[in-house]
Order: structure tokens, then C-alpha cells, then sequence
């Protein structure tokens, strides 16, 4: 399920080339899988100096993509926004004098949803929102509307491999608190370090993988006869607990 | 902006008399204005004994609305689920042995929003939603897709005047409290008791007239630079702001 694929498509080779030398934010590359003509190798090359993203495809996948039917092999998806740098979110936890707490979503495939959290992410002092390039929804048009203008603020970084990004950020000191059903309330966890909240995706929750690389679980009470929240909504919840653990704790009743 | 109208609808004067007749939940009835001839005047009378609101429309709009073309002047919206009554939250409040929770909703237009806070309803332990029946989404196909199944198990009540629901419910003890920015913040406010909470439209927030009949407002902080959340989160983090103080107050750190 890519639902962006419709938003900022660049199709056929000469647009992608000139689109990616000009500069223009692209989120992903689908290229036909096997060809290795020469402007292929060309786009790739290009691609691979600008760290995008390409995915193999068949022919029939960009048959279905295409909004011209002369996509030549190759679409583009423009970004909506750009993507910001690691870097970005712990120097916005510094300037701010705060311990970094970032979002991290472990293949969060609505578009409303990744916008949603990018807006609760602003509101409840998150200092950057980290997703996968593959198998999730990226910065589409329909992100930056749902995030009510947060995409201008709060940095959104994309990452290739969400345990290995776990891996590099514990050796900068954080914690990584995994939000899922199994876990420990919430409310028992100790949410006011240097953290990372892991939110899963909408129908499996977070990856066996990913999971086994967090320091908690955390589970928000349920008290229904249902079995699970929209991961917007669980996002806000548990980015809020960790607000309140960091600025409201012992001030409340 | 009604986005339920092309949910199943009921076009024509007999097929809306059978389906009133047959007992088929009607969310509303479009009729144009100013019609008032024998068949239209039944209809009336048999909406009116069922208690279905009835909105009176241009010849243009119920052309828009129209899928078949042959309104002959009146449209109904036919309900995804039945409405429940006011008493089916208190006996389920009751049954569970706590002070009734419930969210008034002052006019939320976005079905996946009205979907989502029933999902979050069932979750949070509330014991039911009230909603308009004017200026507001109702229990279409697509509320009930996005409540995952909650709406089987949370009661909804539809109400005429959001304002008198209010007063009333304060007689049978409850007291309210309107989600809005201006507000003290939500830590602060005892919500352990019999209680409302109180969520506005998307863009509006809660009306004037409704917040004036709120005993407390209570606002959700916000650490960044925009300056709303969505209204389905923000309705789930202070529906577990009143978990919390309920089920784990004291327990947690």
C-alpha cells in the first residue's frame, strides 16, 4: 500500500534526470527491475549521489503508477518536503536545553496518520519524527496538510533500516520505549531521558525486530471490548505521557 | 460540508415512506423547502413520530446529492447503526460499578475523526458519546469502518441541542468540562467524578454558547509551534488524562 504514489509523479527518463540535477526534492525512484540501459545507469548514478531511495518494480506496477503512460521505465515521486538530517533533531533538543525525545514509526503507511503524528510530535515537544524509506508512506502533499503546518517545524528524518538507527542512537545515550499491547502501563515507565517512542504500523504494530531492540515495552490501558487504538491517537497518548512525566510530574494531582 | 451524503442513500417519495415504515435507521431526511403536498406532508409526519431530523433544502443541493436523479424532492440518509438512548450509557456506567464518563462532541464533521473517538471512547473506559444532530457527521458506513468495531459496544446518542443535553445532565449530577486552549491545564482538574468532556468542531473549536455551559475548561499543553492538535487526538489524550487520574492516580510515578 503506497498511497503517495498518485501525489508529484516525474515520469520517463530525460524528467527524472532533469528533475534530480536541478535539485528537486524526490522521495523514491521506481525503476523497472532489470534494465541497465545507459540512461538508466545514469539515473541511478544520480540517484545514488543524492541518497534516494529506488525501488525495482515490474512492468506492470509502473503501467499502474503512471498518470501519462510514457513513463519510459522510470518514475519519480517528488517530496512534498524535504527530509532533514539526524543532526537536526539533537540540535534542536540542545537549543531548547531538553533531553532529545523523538518519535520513531516502524512503517506507518496512512497518510493522515503520518501527518497527525508529525503535528502531535510539534505540540508535545518531540524533537523530530524518524521513518523508514521502504514499505511507508513519505512526506506527500497529504502528510504536510494533515500536519497543520508541523512539517515546517519539527524535523522528519528517513532512515533505511529502523534497527540499525536504533542501534546508532543508543550509543548516543537514548532509550527506546516500543508502544505495544504486551508491554508494561505506561505509567510505570520512567519516559523523562533521552527517548525514543516506537510506534508500529497500523495493522501489525511494531516489527518482531525493532521490538527486540528496545529497552521497554509500554502499553496504554485498555479498558474496552475492542482491541486497539488508531496509531495517531496511541501516539498522542503516549507522547503526551512522556510530556507530562518530564514537565508535569509531582506538579499534578 | 455533510461527507455522508453519498452513503446510502433513500431518493424518492414511496421508497423513503417504505423505509420510515419498514423501521430502517434514518440518519436524515433532505427535503425541498417549501414543498408541503400530500405525500411530502406523510412524510413529515411519519419522520416527525420517528424522531428523524429533517433539514430543508434547495432544489440544486438534493440535485447534487441525487445519485439516481429522481429525488422527487426528498432524500434520505439512511444510518450505517442505530443511535442508542441516554439511558443505555447510564446502565452501562452502572453495570461496570463507575461515575458515567462521557464525550460530548460539539460538532465534528470528519467521519474518520467521529470514528476514531468512538474507538478511543470504548478504550478509555467511557461509558458513551453524545453527538448533534445538525452540523455534524452521524453513523455512517465510514464512521463505523474507522471505529474498528466500537461502535457494536459504545453507546451513541444523538441529540437535538447540545446545550440543553448539557443542562439536563447536570442535573442527573454530571459535570462538564470543555477540551479548549484557554483553558487551565488538564492535570489540574479533578476529573474522577461523573463526567463529560467536551470536544469542538475540527476548525471551531467548541461553540461559545456550550463552553459558557462547561463548568471547567481544561487545556492540553502545548510545547511547540503550531497551534492545535488534531481533534481525535486531542480527544484521546484527555480521555486518558481522566483514565489515568481514575485507574492509576497515585500509582504511578
Amino acid at each position: 500500500m503506497e498511497k503517495q504514489i498518485n501525489e508529484g509523479l516525474i515520469e520517463g527518463r530525460n524528467p527524472v534526470i532533469e528533475a534530480m540535477r536541478a535539485g528537486k526534492p524526490i522521495d523514491r525512484l521506481y525503476i523497472l527491475d532489470g534494465s541497465n540501459d545507459g540512461p538508466v545507469m545514469t539515473i541511478k548514478r544520480e540517484a545514488k549521489k543524492r541518497d534516494i531511495y529506488i525501488k525495482y518494480v515490474s512492468k506492470d506496477r509502473l503501467d499502474n503508477m503512471s498518470a501519462t503512460g510514457t513513463h519510459q521505465g522510470v518514475i519519480a515521486v517528488s517530496a512534498a518536503y524535504e527530509y532533514s538530517e539526524m543532526d537536526d533533531i539533537f540540535s534542536l533538543a540542545q537549543k531548547r536545553g531538553e533531553a532529545p525525545f523523538v518519535y520513531i514509526l516502524d512503517g506507518i503507511e496512512d497518510p493522515h496518520n503520518l501527518g497527525a503524528i508529525i503535528r502531535t510530535a510539534n505540540l508535545a515537544g518531540a524533537h523530530g519524527v524518524i521513518i523508514p524509506k521502504d514499505r511507508a508512506v513519505g512526506l506527500t502533499g497529504t502528510v504536510a496538510r494533515t500536519s497543520a503546518g508541523a512539517i515546517n517545524y519539527t524535523p522528519v528524518v528517513r532512515v533505511t533500516n529502523i534497527s540499525k538507527t536504533i542501534a546508532e542512537l543508543k550509543e548516543r545515550g537514548m532509550w527506546f520505549v516500543c508502544a505495544d499491547m504486551q508491554g508494561d502501563v505506561m505509567y510505570d515507565i520512567d519516559m523523562t531521558g533521552s527517548i525514543g517512542i516506537v510506534i508500529g504500523n497500523e495493522g501489525d504494530g511494531v516489527s518482531r525486530l525493532v521490538k527486540n531492540n528496545c529497552d521497554f515495552t509500554a502499553s496504554i490501558p485498555m479498558k474496552g471490548d475492542i482491541d486497539s487504538l488508531n496509531a495517531s491517537v496511541a501516539a498522542g497518548i503516549i507522547g503526551y505521557e512522556v510530556l507530562r512525566q518530564r514537565s508535569y510530574n509531582g506538579k499534578n494531582r
